[in-house]
């Protein structure tokens, strides 16, 4: 069995090798830019653990593996012009260093690319990997187009935002994992038992996104805390704390933060935040999905001793710690 | 045998039954919208015309064929925010109607449409259409880039324009040929003949629509003439042009459409045509590709009867006639 850090090494060793075209330059520059930019690679290295699974040998399993990472950071970079982001892991985000021209040009032929790894799976796998990759690509669209939508909107509700958030977020993870052991010959059951620990990992993943970037440290977190609160996010922080208030108090709050700018109203929203205990009551829901997460795995038919490294994985998300 | 309209009337009925989710609405109805603005859906019927060559039932790639019409659409999606195009087939272009964002992310979308409709096809040929599909698409992508690089250089040869109008328009003609014949299980030797059909005649396709934004009839072709001197776009006439002017000529003509505007430039550039007889020039060269094409068809191992509907969509095109 494989470590995370096992996995992640052959992801970056498989990255490294990846050869792009060396012309035209403007297109494919950005496009090894941005996959040079580091990250955690969680994507391929889920995939990778999930197909260890079943199998001892996943060296077929790595570049269509990338794909899955390939896809990820297209959506980045094209998330990136929308949301007219200057900074990217630290980085100059690829309109900023180039144009937006070429960002969205560049972010189109990753996409074909991630395909084009993923179409070297095995054939006798292929269509069922292709599919769940293309449902799963076109809902990681939706939840975009919903994010965006809901910046603007003045109430959305919990279940609007486990929605988007699984859209735009989680369903890559339990795709990820999907085609990993699909890609193996494992049975349609495990592979979906894995699709909804993906899923629902993810779901929990992204609530904690949320609350790092209320309550994280900003040094480990690496990027200012309170951006969501400034850009108006309808995060679950903000829907619980909506949820709290009684209508003179959120008649109150929707006033204020008209008016508040920059740090008066991170300060604000953040003693509210504090005030009503959010959160406990968020931490409280990203418990939730966490747990159901561990339940989608003890259904998958292997060893408790194989799925070991898949729970020190989860429990190191749910901590941060990994 | 069925005719480029039996065809048609297909890739209509099979387009009209696309089903898009309804929701997120501001994603897929751009879609919708930029699928019913017409046109001569020129691509899937390339597509089920050569699949035509070797089977009687074409059904079953009918909507693998849709493919194609949804990744062109998507790249005129995308290139018209590139090229901040107001207007496609005389309607708003999707950034005009919504804004950049939308038509980014609907652009993104209908790239994933189209490889799922791809993924329909047998799953016995799905390697190889897939494989040709990918390596076109990224080809496609590069033509984009060296057309919209080739604006801002002063001088480009003839070598050069011919790569770059071959991946930004050819190949994919090419791709459709290819695919209808691999999709009916066609001898890839026929399979390769057929691509090499398909580009040569959109090689030839592409200088006459170089052609015809100078000389043609505003009317009749949809859009004002003399665009593409505006924009500067080097061209085949473009570059024929600057072939016949001797150095002093060649410094006058540089200096002149720098200082000309609108009109002027236009009808100076075109009275150079004239004067060199570049129409005919250049009206060699797309006969030449028209010519290869006829050649890489006659190679198909099937009955000149059943060549028959391709070899009268090969002279329609050349002559403009369809």
């Amino acid at each position: 069995m494989y470590t995370y850090t096992d996995v992640k090494n052959k992801v970056e060793d498989e990255l490294r090798k990846l050869e792009l075209p060396p012309h035209p330059a403007r297109l494919y520059e950005p496009v090894q830019y941005m996959l040079t930019l580091g990250g955690k690679r969680f994507r391929p290295c889920l995939t990778l653990m999930c197909a260890n699974l079943f199998t001892e040998d996943i060296s077929a399993i790595i570049r269509p593996a990338l794909a899955l990472e390939v896809f990820h950071n297209f959506t980045l970079m094209h998330d990136d012009i929308m949301d007219q982001a200057r900074l990217r892991r630290g980085s100059k985000t690829v309109h900023e260093k180039w144009d937006v021209n070429t960002a969205i040009l560049s972010g189109d032929v990753m996409l074909v690319i991630a395909y084009a790894l993923l179409g070297e799976v095995d054939k006798s796998h292929l269509p069922e990997v292709l599919e769940m990759f293309s449902k799963t690509a076109a809902e990681v669209c939706e939840g975009q187009q919903l994010d965006i939508e809901f910046e603007k909107r003045t109430t959305v509700n919990e279940d609007e935002y486990i929605n988007m958030i699984c859209l735009k977020t989680a369903v890559l993870l339990g795709c990820c994992a999907y085609i990993g052991a699909v890609a193996t010959g494992a049975e349609r059951k495990d592979a979906l038992h894995l699709y909804n620990f993906g899923k629902n990992l993810g779901i929990s993943f992204q609530i904690q996104d949320d609350m790092l970037d209320a309550f994280g440290d900003a040094e480990k977190f690496g990027k200012k805390t309170g951006g969501d609160i400034l850009q108006d996010k309808k995060t679950l922080l903000w829907i619980s704390l909506l949820n709290k208030l009684n209508p003179e108090e959120k008649k109150d709050f929707t006033e204020k933060i008209l008016e508040l700018h920059e740090d008066e109203k991170i300060n604000y929203v953040m003693q509210l935040f504090e005030k009503f205990n959010i959160q406990q009551v968020v931490g409280e829901a990203m418990k939730k999905y966490y747990e159901a997460a561990l339940n989608d795995l003890e259904n998958v038919q292997v060893t408790d001793e194989r799925k070991q490294v898949l729970l020190d994985l989860a429990a190191a998300v749910y901590l941060r710690s990994f």
